[in-house]
């Protein structure tokens, strides 16, 4: 008993230091490691196991619109780079450049993609001429680099995966249409599969993507009060296309510039699965994302029959995904390790419950046991995976409205954003000079314009002048 | 007419010009393009959607053999490529090297992987410590670079798309076994999914992968006669391990050297597949791999009911990948277009198939007509899509063997290397100097040595001396 001990307290509460506990979740529970190459990390088998579960049911609904799949070089030419001008100023500080290769020194510097709008642009470029050929919207699933100084595991790493799509369209109002659907598509993907409600919304002009039009994200908020942006969709008007060149021949006959969108998900979500569901025993996983759905586990399996029978329900459990635990660690120490690991439901089988011909369900995301009569297994299963995954949203939704606070004056909203972990609504005037103010003074890193506005008062939180926006202010990862 | 013509025209005959015909499929089938990076390229929907497939069916059977998959970083830091010494005298003259992170320059220069052996050594030293620990069996899917000066689509480029297995073990035998394992699971998938017989053997030492202890090999023929290696697995014996100081706990308490293996396949694969199956009017994709495996063309498409029953007929087919193609080119031009792509299996239906009630089915790769009534439909689709693939496999076999000869002396041996385009079967003592002069004299570029062996003479068909082995010769792409 010593060591299953030492495994639960190897885990910081997250009441006393959330940094810590989330540290400690990350590397017990095996999701990845620092490697040798500072700012990288190491994906191990369960965390990429998640990832690989994100791809499938992602890539599963870009399909449904549309959307294909291709593979760009991961290196960008400076000057291609270069050619749009709020693009190279928002990356060129934070990329990796090449300047050999082999023994050689290279005629003009590559830089690792930081993400390949530019790429894209130049290939779209050249392979789209008419209106027959659009839209085109594709998208990669890859890696990419940002020279970040302060990193952690899956928040902000130098190296990261995610997926970018980026499409061209004949018309303004397609490539809006574009922008807002994929948002939807990634905000239906954090509600339905990873049970994480978001908010919809547009982010301001001095927070958007370096040479968009505009940008729209989903903020999620953490357990600890801060909000996660945790998907963004950009919005690229011609500019691109002007900058790259990008015309085709309309309808008309007339030669017209296409009009663009980006948008992305990354690893950094498997950060916001952690921090809105974790607990102190460790990480808790929605069913519908966990590759392990339900872990068997036999008690006294040196008795006769109970191995056997714990393999004979998994194969009961064909629908789902199922271990057994028949390693020879006590039952203490596997409940531990699959709370740690997050398994949505725990299967105990004993002699005693063999008798009784039932089974023990324990939820991990409540710790709730149930008896079970093995002749309602399956469905008892499948109904309680049902259940977890829609208890864990809606637990998620009240934490977040329940941390959700309102701000109609300057010394309340302040007190508010500093006293309260959570999200603050107040009304906003538009200004740089008061977006500004509100992040040296207040502290709110974080804001998002929804797109389901609300009228609190009447005049900015800040300045007094007339207001035009409601905003969720925060504190940002 | 005029246009279809031109579609046919524009790829030229294998005959006339096997590499021109090769960059023909590749470009009109848009399987892929060049970037404006040099030597990369710009992998298109309709060649990725082949890579997902391949994704798809190798990373099934790699974890039915208990594979785990994993991310580790892209970049190797200059020490750490050292580690092995073998190894970095074999990559470092082609690798590309970042020397700034952002506008800083680095203290040590990071290579862009060119494989992933050193991050896989330096993660496994921090992360086995007992046999308990053991095997290892991990995989990720990623790209990699190497400088390459001469570059062909899917066949060499300067960065591709692999997977690439690294595996630790506590006994040199469960090492090899593994070897074995992986080049079988490859074996198995280019047989049975691409239709592409191989030979399965071992690379002599001269050609093994820099660092190996022994690296088998799946070669392949195309063709033109030309082999190309398809897959390889090495076996590292405890090299890397010393390197790296990779030791564990065995249960009889003394600390040992793991075992290693590594094993890859790229996206060079696909080129193979163009090689081995396409045709004069394109790509010929075996069933079980091509992103469509059946594509519904409507005659006489604006004639009342036919665009209905069309679709009524991909609805019955669900159990396939189907498309219909009701855009308004002629029915000629959407011929040509999907026989261009190496659609397995085409279905017609038009008015007076209607009345008729039945569809003709069109073989891609014979070109053969058949009648089918619709009431048999889906049965008869699915067994003449199993006809097809089979048919593939059994045809690339027949030009295999066809293409191997047997050449006993020196002179037969080198007239056959350079008159008939194929494998040659020929002994070999095992020494360099053979070898090199085989190479540089007969112009073979290629050898495998299969696990097949037959004895064809008693004496190396170069110097005389007593034979060790029967090798395949051939010339390398």
């Amino acid at each position: 008993m010593a060591k299953e001990k030492k495994m639960v307290e190897a885990i910081t509460s997250m009441d006393v230091d959330f940094a810590q506990w989330y540290t400690d979740v990350v590397k017990k529970a095996e999701l990845c490691d620092y490697a040798s190459v500072k700012g990288c990390m190491v994906i191990k088998p369960a965390g990429y196991a998640i990832w690989e579960n994100i791809q499938h049911e992602l890539d599963r609904r870009f399909k449904e619109v549309g959307v294909q799949n291709v593979c760009m070089p991961m290196f960008i030419p400076e000057g291609l780079l270069q050619k749009e001008k709020d693009h190279v100023e928002g990356f060129a500080p934070e990329v990796a450049w090449v300047t050999h290769g082999g023994l050689e020194p290279l005629q003009e510097r590559l830089c690792v993609r930081p993400t390949s709008e530019t790429l894209f642009c130049d290939f779209y470029a050249g392979d789209i001429h008419s209106y027959r050929d659009l839209p085109r919207v594709y998208n990669q699933w890859c890696s990419v680099v940002r020279w970040e100084k302060t990193t952690r595991p899956f928040l902000r790493s130098r190296e990261f995966l995610w997926q970018e799509g980026h499409t061209a369209h004949a018309t303004a109002r397609e490539a809006e249409e574009r922008t807002i659907q994929m948002l939807n598509v990634y905000a239906d993907f954090c509600e339905e599969v990873l049970a994480i409600p978001v908010i919809k919304g547009q982010k301001t002009d001095k927070e958007k993507f370096a040479g968009a039009e505009s940008t729209y994200t989903i903020e999620a908020l953490m357990h600890d009060g801060k909000a996660l942006q945790s998907g963004t969709s950009h919005n690229f008007g011609d500019g691109f296309a002007r900058a790259f060149e990008i015309q085709f021949a309309d309808k008309d006959n007339t030669l017209k510039y296409v009009h663009q969108t980006s948008w992305g998900l990354s690893t950094r979500i498997i950060g916001a699965l952690i921090m809105v569901h974790g607990d102190d025993n460790g990480l808790v996983l929605p069913p519908r994302i966990s590759p392990t759905q339900v872990i068997i586990i036999p008690i006294q399996q040196q008795k006769e029959g109970v191995l056997d029978k714990a393999w004979e329900l998994k194969e009961r459990l064909s629908a789902f995904s199922v271990k057994v635990d028949d390693s020879e660690k006590s039952p203490g120490w596997k409940f531990s390790e699959c709370e740690m690991r997050g398994i949505p439901l725990r299967v105990e089988i004993g002699p005693k419950d063999m008798e009784a011909n039932q089974a023990v369900l324990v939820r991990r995301d409540t710790h709730e046991k149930t008896m079970v009569s093995l002749e309602h297994l399956e469905e008892e299963v499948g109904r309680m995976l049902d259940v977890i995954q829609n208890d864990m949203l809606e637990r998620a939704k009240a934490h977040r409205d329940s941390h959700t606070y309102i701000a109609a004056d300057w010394d309340s909203f302040v007190k508010t954003v500093n006293e309260k972990p959570g999200f603050v609504k107040a009304m906003w005037c538009g200004d740089l000079t008061c977006e500004e103010k509100i992040k040296e003074e207040a502290g709110a890193t974080s804001r998002c314009m929804p797109f389901e506005q609300e009228e609190i008062a009447a005049t900015c939180v800040c300045c007094g002048k007339p207001a035009k926006k409601m905003v969720y202010w925060g504190k940002a990862y």
